[in-house]
C-alpha cells in the first residue's frame, strides 16, 4: 500500500512506502506505471466516474465519424491536450482509438501492408536497441502481410528482395530513452512514430512532431495502463480508414467505458496544465509532479551508480522544453542500465539481487544491458536502490 | 430516444418509441442489442460504478491467476451466473476474459494452431449459415497457423492435406438460430463452441454445456456491446495458456474499467435471476424480461410474414427450459429469412424498403436469404415491420 502523506524538500509532492517487504524479489520488468497513482489518489473525487447501467450499451460511439467507435469526448480530449502540451500536431489528422497503442500498433501494420496483390510479406524494422515486444508483436501469427526484419542499422533492402518496408521510429525509445529519427530512409519506406513517452515527464518537448502515422498511450501518458486506451493521430484517410477496419475485425471497437474515463482524465489534464512551472507553488499539475518525481529518481539513480561503479547510465542532453520553457534532460521510464566488465550477463547479475529487469538481448542489444523500469511504486524504487547499491564488483 | 414507460398487456414490461423516423433506412444488419437498454435505465442506481482516477491503474489484476488481467471479481459473477443459469460449466474451468468474444476466438484459432513444427496452417471449418465475420477475422491476416476453410459440411480433410482442423460449432447459431453440434467429427479435430447466444431468452436451456473452449459475450448476455467484454471457459490448462499469451501480445489485457462494470452488472443477474417465472409478478427479472420481449417480436414478425406470404421463417421445436422450467421456443437475436420466390436477391429486395439487412452470401448461404437484427429499439423494430408488411410479391 502506498501512502500519499509527505512532501519532498524541494517542492515535489511525493509517496512513500510504510514498509517494505525487503526479503521478496522485486518485479522492474514491466513498466507498469503505478509512480503516478499517488497523484491521482490525490485528486480525490475530481476525476471519479460514475456510469450507469444503461449508459453506452450500443457498439457504436459516433456512427458519422469515420472510426465510429471513438467516443467524441476522447477525442476532444486527445486535441485539447496536445494542443496544450505542444508535443504533436491532432488539428487535421484521425484519431484512431485502440485497446492501448499495442493494438494500433499492430493496426498500423495492417493497414500499410494490406494489399491484394501483396506476395510476400513486407519487412518491419526498428533501429536497436528496440522496444522488446516489436519483434512477437510482429510474428505471433506468422502473418503473410508483414514479418520482422530486426534492427534498422542492418537491415539491407535489397537482399531482402523487397520493394519497401515499414520502419517503426520509437521516440523517446523504449528501452534506453534517446530521441530517434527514422534510419533506413529510402524511396517506398513507410513509417510508424511510436511516441507513446513524448511527454513533458519524461523529455523535453523540442517539436511540434507531425508524422504521418503517430502511437500513444494513456498508460505512459498518465500512468492509466488498466484502462488499454491508446490512440494514432493519421495523416492519411485511407490509412486510418484501415486501421479502423483492423479494430473492427479484432475487437469491434474499444471498451466505452475505458474511452469516457480517460476523456474525463485527459480533459482535467489539459484544464490543468497551465504552466507554472516557473511559480513557486506547490506542484498540483500533473506535468510538473511526475517530472519532479522522475528528476529525483534519475538523481537517485545515478548516485547509486556512481558510488558502486559497476555500470553506465546513459546521458542525456540539456534541452529547452517548449512546454515548461526550461532547459530540462531527459528522465526516462526505463533506466538502460550497463555493466562496464565485459561478459557478463547484466540480467542474470542483478536477478541474483532480487531484482526482476529485462535483459539486453530482448531489444536487440548485448547481454551486458538491461532495461530497468523507473515507473514503480516509491517502496519498491527504494529497494531497487538498496539492492543495486549492495552489488559487489568483481563478479566474473 | 426510447422512452420506458408503460407495461404490455401479457405482464411484459416494455419500451417505445414515441416518434419514429419514417423516411430514413433503418440498420438491421448489425446486431446492436439495444432492445435491453429500457431494461437497464429502469434499474436506476442499482448498477451504477463509481470508479475514482486513482483506481485500477495497473497491467495486473490478479497476478497469481493464470489469466493476471482478469479482475477476480468478474471471474466470481461469471462463475455465478453460469451456476445460476445452469447453461454452462464453470467450475474447474479457467476463464479467460477477452476484448469481446471476438478477440476470443482470435486467441483460440491461436492457441489451437499456435506450434513450433506447424508447416502450414490449420483449416478452420463451421456449418453454414455460418457466422458472417468468423471468415474474415480467420483470413484478414493472412496468417501461416491458421485459414479459413468454409462450410464444415463440404469440408474433406483428406484432401486438404491436413492431419488436423478446427471447427467452430456456433450454437445457438448466428444467423438462423438453430441448435448446433460437430459436424465433421474425425480424429485430430478441435473444437471451439460459440455459445454467445445460449441464455435464457434466445433459446431453452436444454443442458448444461462442457465442452473444451466456451466463448461467451456480454453484450449478448445483457446488452452491454460497448463494453467490449467476452470470456471463454477452458478445460484445458496449456490451451487457456496460449489464449493469455494471445490476448497479452494483442492488447496487454483487457479494460477493467469495463470489467468492473460487467463484474457488477452480471452481478446483480444472479442476485436477481431467482426463477420467477411462474410467479404473476411483474417481469423484474432480466431473463424473464427479455424472453418476454423477444417473444413477443418473434410473435408480430410471424404475423407480418404470414400475411403476405413472400418469405419463410425457421421453426424452433418446443423444449423444456432448466431455467424456467416451462416448454418454449426458441426467439433468436436475427430472423433468418427466406423468400419463396426462387432466384430473388432478399437484401436487395429489403433494402429497396429502406431497411439495411445481412444478405445470406455473407453466411455461406443463397442470396435468397437474409439476417435481420431483432434486437433494435422498439421505434426501429415497429418500422421494419411496417415495411415488411407493405412488400408485395410478384417482384422479379
Amino acid at each position: 500500500m502506498v501512502v500519499f502523506n509527505h512532501k519532498a524538500s524541494n517542492g515535489c509532492t511525493k509517496s512513500s512506502s510504510p514498509s517494505a517487504n525487503i526479503s521478496k524479489t522485486i518485479n522492474l520488468d514491466q513498466g507498469d506505471p503505478t509512480v503516478f497513482e499517488p497523484y491521482w489518489r490525490k485528486m480525490g473525487d475530481k476525476c471519479t466516474m460514475v456510469i450507469s447501467a444503461s449508459d453506452s450499451m450500443s457498439y457504436f460511439s459516433d456512427a458519422g465519424n469515420l472510426c465510429w467507435f471513438l467516443e467524441s469526448k476522447l477525442g476532444d480530449s486527445i486535441r485539447n491536450l496536445h494542443r496544450e502540451i505542444g508535443n504533436a500536431k491532432s488539428n487535421g489528422r484521425h484519431i484512431v482509438v485502440g485497446t492501448g497503442s499495442t493494438q494500433l500498433y499492430q493496426a498500423a501494420l495492417y493497414a500499410l501492408s494490406s494489399s491484394p496483390d501483396r506476395t510476400h510479406p513486407i519487412s518491419v524494422v526498428s533501429a536497436a536497441p528496440y522496444y522488446s515486444q516489436y519483434q512477437e508483436e510482429t510474428d505471433y501469427l506468422r502473418s503473410g502481410l508483414y514479418k520482422w526484419a530486426g534492427d534498422a542499422y542492418t537491415f539491407d533492402k535489397e537482399e531482402d528482395g523487397n520493394s519497401n518496408y515499414i520502419e517503426v521510429v520509437n521516440s523517446p525509445s523504449n528501452p534506453d530513452g534517446s530521441i530517434r529519427e527514422a534510419v533506413v530512409k529510402r524511396t517506398g519506406g513507410k513509417l510508424i512514430h511510436d511516441l507513446a513517452y513524448y511527454w513533458p515527464q519524461y523529455t523535453p518537448i523540442t517539436r511540434l512532431a507531425d508524422h504521418d502515422i503517430m502511437l500513444f498511450t494513456f498508460s505512459k501518458c498518465t500512468g492509466h495502463a488498466g484502462s488499454r486506451i491508446g490512440w494514432a493521430l493519421v495523416k492519411d484517410t485511407e490509412v486510418a480508414k484501415k486501421m479502423i477496419k483492423f479494430i473492427e475485425l479484432n475487437s469491434i471497437g474499444v471498451s466505452k467505458e475505458s474511452q469516457l474515463r480517460a476523456a474525463m482524465i485527459l480533459g482535467t489534464l489539459s484544464d490543468n496544465s497551465y504552466r507554472n512551472f516557473n511559480s513557486n507553488k506547490p506542484a498540483d499539475n500533473f506535468f510538473e509532479y511526475s517530472q519532479c518525481l522522475l528528476a529525483e529518481r534519475w538523481k537517485k539513480l545515478r548516485e547509486v551508480v556512481k558510488r558502486n561503479r559497476l555500470f553506465i547510465l546513459p546521458d542525456y542532453p540539456l534541452e529547452y522544453c517548449n512546454f515548461t520553457g526550461k532547459f530540462t534532460q531527459s528522465h526516462p521510464a526505463f533506466a538502460w542500465l550497463k555493466c562496464k566488465e565485459e561478459d557478463v550477463d547484466c540480467e542474470k547479475l542483478i536477478k541474483a539481487h532480487k531484482v526482476m529487469v529485462r535483459g539486453g538481448m530482448r531489444f536487440g542489444a548485448e547481454k551486458k544491458y538491461v532495461r530497468v523500469s523507473m515507473l514503480s511504486s516509491e517502496g519498491v524504487f527504494n529497494l531497487f536502490l538498496q539492492r543495486l547499491s549492495a552489488i559487489k564488483g568483481n563478479f566474473n
